[in-house]
């Protein structure tokens, strides 16, 4: 496979750990024949890229371009291109590729390929470059039309950005652990992923049940579709909720008590949990060996499963809640995420960056 | 509901935790027209004995008499009981009672009896007495008709009685996870719970590879119907295993790193714990989320359940593997049990207490 030709196009990178982000050039390859080029018109910032961007989670790659809630138009397509056509409104989320042989992406389930997250959209590996891929904080990127989504077209284009991380990654886990109708679920933390997965649990026709530490919350829980709001810190109000939920959705990356959740899980009851506390924590056997209850991880999801979520979106009428930003606000931006100073999302309007 | 009248038979009892038991006599009632008299032939030695004998779990009720793997013969049965009559093979395990009405009891699932273990068959209460329930390390024990169990004639009664919990503790879970032909399986230690474990995924179909810190174990784990063995602290060995399990049963009571197990499942396995560590365990997420596996917990079973495993071992003809004792060896055997110096299970011959 020879290297194909490369353009220039302008993004916000960061050099080092320790750098704030700023605007650069970047190369991009010109379309290869699978491949559709995308105009990136909004997105979405989300708690990774300040990880990526940091590099908390020790592999990043630097010059370092985060952001993979993408959302835009297509510009080109390469001569193989079978799905898309030049102005389809496109999305591109955690994936531009897999290995596509492992027995996890032949079951559309690339997110957890076997060869890891060398397909990722930041932090991977540009096959065709041999460099590291580089996010969405760019004015264009090219990805194979297989790891391109469609968005339908009644969803506001800068709402719909973070369905393409924080949506598929609350929508996975319910929809895997079967959440439904007659059933009691329960939301821990309201930021980002927590609102998308209070909006979801409600569709899906649940018994909603937010979570979380904050007593100011619980108002704007109720607006965003929970039946009931459990301030965690009140030890009357968990006790009262024991052993009453299907299923939990774990969406808090600090360390916390898992525990106490377990305990209101019924028989059979999962929790999942989709952030990642840096830290293992500590988890007693008792709640999960009294009612063989579950605890879970999951990760975004598979390319069908997301043009799935995006679907069920258009039908329902379901983007985040968001507060855009210009791209050179991003640095103050991760400040305020740091403080869950948002609701829910920044998401970028990649206009400005022109 | 009179208190019913009461007669006297001949135990093993403990008046408190830093005593050692010894031979006392201890009051049964007479059994009721649903009741069941058995006399005890065999009880099992399950390390929760030595739990509740010592107060470790801290709601032990003194005099304490411990045992609930029992077999015995009927001797007696109450006018309005349907299911037995004098001289059948019978047994006991975990349980003597439940709520019955619960959704959990309603579903054959007694075990999770959400008025909690007060059915327990020791430290559980005599609904007609008002007193604690007594064990197996006596002479005869009466139980309600709906908490007997039929043993198959063809197992040797002695090697049948730690089925009644090491074997359904071990079955039930492999059942829930439906564990089959096809399958890689793991079981984490070969104690009195594992090599039960061994056997029944073995009987299931599966490719059975055990676990052990003990490399002195490899030929009895293979003797047993494992397929491979690996020594867990050989990190070699243990990386060679990542991402190929179906399903992992952990019966290791003590603290562990479950975190190199979860490592070892394939993308959607289970890792279930039927050992009880008594402080909680560092679980890191990231092994979790990034193949949507899972950690359960699982407690014996209910008595459908039992039955069909007692069934399923008339079949294919498995028992414990055991060491006979003689009553007044018990607090020897206690010592022995826990240096894990026992293959695989210590069982009373309880015509020694005659």
């Amino acid at each position: 496979m020879s290297k194909p030709v490369c353009y220039s196009t302008k993004a916000y990178s960061t050099p080092s750990a320790s750098s704030k982000l700023g605007a650069t050039m970047i190369e991009r390859r010109q379309p290869t024949p699978t491949d559709v080029q995308i105009q990136i018109l909004y997105c979405g910032v989300c708690h990774s890229d300040l990880h990526y961007a940091r590099n908390e989670w020790h592999f990043t790659q630097y010059p370092a371009v985060p952001g993979h809630e993408i959302v835009g138009r297509v510009t080109a397509t390469g001569s193989g291109v079978q799905k898309f056509k030049v102005g389809d409104t496109v999305g591109v989320g955690c994936l531009v590729d897999s290995c596509r042989t492992c027995p996890n992406c032949r079951s559309g389930l690339e997110q957890y390929c076997n060869a890891g997250m060398a397909g990722g959209t930041y932090g991977g590996t540009e096959k065709h470059l041999g460099s590291p891929t580089l996010g969405g904080y760019s004015q264009s990127i090219v990805v194979t039309e297989d790891f391109v989504l469609r968005i339908p077209a009644n969803l506001n284009l800068a709402a719909a950005a973070p369905l393409l991380c924080a949506g598929i990654t609350t929508y996975s886990p319910m929809r895997h652990w079967k959440v439904g109708p007659g059933q009691k679920v329960g939301i821990v933390g309201l930021g980002g992923l927590g609102h998308m997965a209070v909006k979801f649990a409600k569709a899906f026709g649940a018994h909603v049940v937010l979570f979380t530490t904050s007593p100011g919350k619980v108002a704007d829980a109720k607006r965003l579709g929970a039946h009931e709001v459990v301030v965690s810190t009140d030890e009357k109000q968990m006790a009262a909720q024991t052993g009453s939920f299907d299923f939990i959705l774990d969406a808090v990356s600090a360390a916390h008590d898992l525990n106490a959740y377990f305990n209101l899980l019924k028989r059979d009851g999962n929790l999942t949990l989709v952030g990642a506390p840096e830290k293992p924590l500590p988890v007693a056997a008792f709640p999960l060996i009294m009612r063989r209850r579950s605890f879970s991880g999951s990760l975004i999801g598979g390319l069908p499963e997301t043009q799935e979520m995006l679907d069920f979106c258009g039908q329902h009428n379901i983007t985040s809640d968001i507060e855009m930003i210009r791209m050179d606000q991003i640095n103050d931006a991760y400040e305020r995420m740091l403080k869950s100073d948002v609701k829910y999302r920044f998401v970028i309007d990649m206009a400005s960056l022109t």
